[in-house]
């Protein structure tokens, strides 16, 4: 697409925004087909097509072959996250970023984490521990599991030097993310990291990465209490 | 674009996907131009461009206008969530859903909720507490603020009958949606709403949707312990 047809595809996703919000277009109906669309907006039909495909995949349209595109029924149920990189979240929120591990070794995998990575339990891996500061308060627990053979070199680096999560984005993208948020009650451990009192709710964060060698890594992140996650649609 | 355009676009996007995995292309290398790409694969320069701008979105890929298409060097920081409707979540689960409502009346707007709703404070909005379960266990607790300006007809509806999740989605489509993650210790309402422990850690979702007429509606839900809420990328 060039850019005069993408402004154009953008100035006609604006306007079905607008007939669904006027509800001009009520949820369930049926919308005028592409042809009609390209004649009423004086554009190509792929300027269509573009703009249209563009709202079914934020779920504000339900476009089927035969039947049509309709607005659809339970409109945009998607939400985009942004997953922050730890060290930018603290230096955005204007605090100095600062880290202290608390262990690095090789260690058997254990079962929980072993069915996160889809690897067999007890395998060697990497097991870290690393406490996150902003402003020196603790920010952020990181437990964290890394798979040398999909992310080769890890056993060598220390991870005092650069913290994991930025050298893993660094070096290793991943192309799939499993994410899963949770509420737990610090334990004894979390509780002294945290320097809150054992008990206290925290946000929990679970997040495995995959690249095409297998599971890179697999982290449990313990917010300080009072945290909150953001996102929009 | 056509359905074969389509699939040859999709062609480029997992082989550009996989030079990247390998490491033929690595973070911050500048790629081949779309001309160049389109003779490699024999396509059209749009097909490229299309599977490009996918993996751009997916934030994989880095485009400039001047400076061409690098490898992102801080790959894909964003996931997507899929906003649930409480009822088919349930019911996804295999368990029957159903709800109480606990209180339903005009009351005027507390500050925090008139923050997120950017509503006057005390304005006088529909107030609703809910409790929805899952085979007759609490699932999940929902305090919501209705905003009868952006969804008129709410204040005529029982909530009984139809939850109001459900009504509002069926009814007022919307056109953004503010959501934050946190962590709390159960309050006495909620331990006794979800049939659990005072303290207990508990996900809460934030969750305010918007359409062109202004805030329609501001939930605060609090999920049973030990609930987890996915996302992948």
């Amino acid at each position: 697409m060039t850019e005069r047809s993408s402004s154009k595809a953008q100035a006609i996703t604006s306007e079905v925004r607008r007939r669904i919000a006027d509800r001009e277009w009520r949820q369930g109906d049926r919308i005028p087909d592409e042809a009609e669309l390209a004649v009423e907006f004086g554009v190509a039909r792929a300027t269509v097509n573009k703009a249209l495909q563009l709202l079914a995949e934020e779920g504000l349209l339900d476009r089927k072959r035969r039947a049509g595109t309709h607005v659809t029924l339970n409109p945009a149920h998607k939400a985009t996250l942004t997953i922050p990189i730890v060290r930018e979240q603290i230096e955005q929120a204007g605090m100095e970023y600062s880290h202290r591990v608390i262990a690095q070794k090789l260690s058997p995998l254990p079962a929980d984490a072993s069915t996160r990575m889809a690897l067999p339990e007890a395998a060697l891996l990497i097991h870290l521990r690393t406490v996150h500061y902003g402003d020196g308060k603790p920010f952020q627990v990181e437990d964290r599991w890394i798979n040398p053979q999909a992310a080769p070199g890890a056993e060598a680096i220390d991870f005092q030097r650069i913290n994991a999560n930025e050298w893993l984005v660094r070096n290793f993208p991943w192309l799939r993310a499993d994410m899963a948020f949770s509420a737990e009650n610090a334990n004894a451990r979390d509780a002294r990291l945290l320097e809150t009192r054992q008990g206290t709710a925290l946000l929990i964060l679970q997040r495995t990465t995959f690249n095409d060698l297998g599971a890179i890594t697999s982290a449990r992140l313990a917010f300080h209490p009072g945290y909150q996650m953001f996102a929009t649609s």
